[in-house]
């Protein structure tokens, strides 16, 4: 590729520097870095924007806020004009797996690829411009490649090198079989990037392998050399595991107001960063000011998670919902009052009662084993007091509100025959 | 696949047991055994031929009678109504090798194969009737194939079976390369069994792998799967070495009757069985009666050799050729007689000349060293007397007759000025 770079004016320096501190903040890879730097002063001089890719498999996801970990990169991007191309793996997807091995490549109709597109859409609205990406469904090169061709692709890499990605080596370590036709995902997911002449592709780490082998093909196939920008991958809630649906520790792009910003409030002090620079859309210099204070012990975890909480809030439901979620919280949780809303049961059982049963009977813990410990842990209020005795017995007469944890209330009303 | 062989009358199992025995003489395997006879058996039956598949590299070749070891298994077939498929691997050759790293596989021009078709044809010809072979191009089918049908073919193996291949497995271990494109040059070969529906696939034994592939992928397929069959691969003139151009160790179908005829009378006692069974059209019961009569001493080596050089010269120039060829042969080698036509050479050079000096000079041994070495082991004769004296000068007037080894002549003329 031609140096851009010396060709600059000290503004337009500047400039590139101002978008690539943009692009890296967060980023856990770039290859390589100068390669970044010399594509943005290009479309500067040459007033021609640069196309990020990201390729989705087409699979129908709930997005979370971990998916939006790449989709707030892009919005960078986006914001200084460059052009967003999103491929639709839908190639792979109506093949799905041949061996019928996997579950997870089952074989999906033209429809249910649309459908699911659509609900990538739909979602990836609330962080991008999507009137003005690019969308793109892989069959339409994929589909045409003749065998002749293929080899042509497959002459680009060894097979030792395919067997260097992490699943592959670990499968072919240990004796589990690998199908060949297994080797072609990360060759096709790369031609995407030869034939949409890609700028830059985003992944997660995990994606590695993957995203180099667009660079690695788009050489073979004598184009320039796409940029692999690697994201990390965002811990859920529990501060541990990859956010993700099964580990239920997650927070949906379609969460509740309320709910999405009591889990914001719950993750762990040293996520808090992480979580600002990967998934809000603040711009640069607020994210390093809140770094700077919370280091500097300026700014408490609890306002800086809350500047976290109201900022998610208003990404995906506005201004207005963003500051009644916050009010709510502060009402609850840091006056320790009650919420305005508070769903009712109508008992019918006993009128003096266990609390311990109660707490079973009404779901609110799943055993008295349970429900014990939560009550020795100080878990547990009934009226907003805290409750410390094991043995209470709850008149429900006194219509009592009942509270576990930090959001779940119930109160109760006597149902009279 | 069904069973027919319980289905035949007594006169029909006796055909079966002929035609299998014919056919496994002289095969190192046959993959599997019990298969083979029930197919047979169904060609009886349904009074349907089976299909006989060979295929063969586009590459040029100067046949050679190695190669006729596969020509004949062909041909016994073909004598009792089957059908041959004969495939030119036109595909690769076409796509050529696409790194560019091998000399193998250059690319060839539609005209190339054609051109070496034609010639593999000609010289097929000799052993097969070549008006009843079936011939196939493989790009006919392999170059329609796109992706989503290569993904299917691809999902039947695993990397870790392709693997085992000699050739690859050796590379592997070692660390050189294997381009993921060579994977499927035995997968295209494999999948031309899947499009013409072969029942039995001949080869070498070095082909064992490919071959066994066509058999795999037909029941990828959902179709009837072929049998295997395994040629040996077949030692030079030297005995050792399998028979090979660059060795210079072979017998060339297109060799005159006499060069044919003494190239066979050379080769060594222990090859002479595996000769007769491999590349002659002797019956099954003439080859039987050689093997026992000369298990028992009642056939000298000599005079099997004979029968084999009589029976390779009739196969490929006439009855006649092939007498003469013997009749010349017993003149020369046998009654130490001079043959009938000696080159002449017109001698311009001194009249008397060191025999050392002239044999270096007519080109009839290579240095003085190995002229003095052939004179003192007996190899050398001048007017059919041996010369014992390294010393000896040869009077060129006399216009003597110089013989080297068994079969080279020359006889001088002095060319006067």
């Amino acid at each position: 590729m031609e140096e851009f770079l010396e060709n600059l004016t000290s503004e337009q320096l500047a400039e590139v520097k101002r978008q690539y501190d943009i692009y890296s903040n967060g980023a856990n890879e770039i290859i390589p870095e100068i390669e970044l730097k010399n594509k943005i002063a290009r479309s500067l001089l040459k007033n021609s924007p640069l196309k990020i890719k990201l390729g989705l498999d087409p699979s129908a996801p709930d997005v979370h806020l971990g998916h939006t970990v790449v989709l707030n990169k892009l919005k960078q991007f986006q914001e200084n004009g460059h052009i967003i191309q999103v491929i639709i793996g839908d190639f792979t997807g109506k093949i799905g797996d041949p061996t019928g091995k996997s579950t997870v490549r089952k074989q999906l109709s033209m429809e249910e690829v649309k459908k699911n597109a659509k609900t990538y859409f739909d979602q990836f609205n609330k962080v991008l411009d999507m009137e003005k990406v690019e969308l793109h469904y892989n069959s339409k090169w994929l589909s045409r490649l003749n065998l002749e061709e293929i080899i042509n692709l497959s002459s680009s890499i060894t097979v030792a090198r395919l067997l260097e990605r992490n699943d592959f080596s670990e499968r072919f370590s240990t004796g589990k079989p690998i199908s060949l036709h297994e080797f072609f995902y990360p060759l096709m997911q790369g031609y995407d990037s030869v034939e949409l002449e890609s700028d830059v592709e985003l992944g997660g780490t995990d994606q590695h392998f993957n995203v180099l082998m667009g660079r690695h093909l788009q050489e073979h196939f004598g184009k320039e050399k796409q940029i692999v920008m690697l994201l990390p991958l965002l811990e859920g809630l529990d501060g541990v595991e990859k956010m993700s649906k099964s580990k239920k520790n997650y927070i949906g792009v379609d969460d509740k107001p309320s709910e999405m910003y009591g889990k914001a409030m719950s993750i762990p002090d040293e996520l808090i960063i992480k979580y600002i620079d990967l998934i809000t859309d603040l711009s640069l210099e607020e994210k390093n000011l809140t770094k700077d204070q919370l280091e500097n012990r300026k700014l408490h975890p609890k306002d800086a998670k809350m500047l976290l909480a109201r900022t998610i809030v208003r990404m995906y439901h506005g201004v207005e919902d963003s500051e009644k979620a916050e009010e709510a919280f502060k009402k609850v949780f840091q006056n320790r009052s009650l919420p305005d809303e508070i769903p009712v049961v109508k008992w019918q059982g006993e009128l003096l009662v266990p609390l311990v049963d109660l707490l079973v009977e009404l779901k609110l813990i799943r055993s008295k084993t349970e429900a014990r410990k939560m009550i020795q842990n100080g878990g547990v209020r009934v009226d907003t007091v805290k409750v410390n005795d094991i043995q209470l017995q709850v008149n429900t007469m006194d219509q009592p509100i009942i509270q576990v944890g930090k959001r779940k209330f119930i109160k109760l009303q006597v149902k009279l025959i």
